[in-house]
């Protein structure tokens, strides 16, 4: 059994290769399988680039507000305790509303992730 | 990309043949490889028998403040913000402290999780 006390956590700024906007992000944990566990905070307006993960992921939303979507897809208003499941490869973003920060626990599957293009304005606000 | 709303969560009410005292658990989400998350709170000194989960387990610390010890091991108290990793087939359990309650996220592992004996009183206080 291993534990990261959110009293040590220390937080990495989000890079400009992966994120659009003023976003935390402080990792904890790795199981035996690669599947790790990561807190993210986002600004309002802040998102990932479009992006997915070889293993899937979970969020679970813990304060404010957030906007994720797959793309493609309708979006999905995320508020504290929902859980969102993504599927394998699925390409997809998540962030803040445009007037909201959102704080996720981000449950990343193992593998790899692969990163792509930021989220256009008009692709934020499409699907919403 | 599949969603479940806090807002239209249903909580079970945690069996005796797996739980101490009063535990109210909400399901969430299932992934491809069997990975589940739930939402699980603990009453006071409530706490779940000893037990392991083939996929390993992650505990995230919400509100309140629990209990985590696996066995033969010194205890962790859970604080939120904390993360606790428990390894595949390790016997463990956690549950609210003796004064407080507790509501953490529980990712598991796909695979059977194992139920074994209840944590007595005696179990509970030591390592702590």
């Amino acid at each position: 059994m291993e534990i990261s006390r959110a009293a040590d956590g220390t937080y990495d700024h989000g890079d400009h290769a992966r994120f659009t906007g003023e976003v935390w992000l402080r990792g904890t944990l790795r199981g035996d399988d690669g599947t790790n566990v990561g807190i993210v905070h986002f600004a309002p307006g802040s998102r990932t680039h479009w992006h997915h993960h070889a293993g899937g992921q979970f969020l679970v939303g813990l304060t404010g507000r957030g906007r994720v979507r797959s793309r493609g897809e309708a979006g999905h208003v995320l508020e504290p305790g929902d859980v969102i499941s993504v599927k394998p490869n699925e390409w997809h973003f998540h962030g803040g509303t445009p007037d909201t920060p959102l704080v996720h626990v981000a449950v990343n599957g193992g593998g790899d992730a692969m990163w792509g293009d930021p989220v256009t304005d008009e692709e934020y606000e499409e699907g919403f």
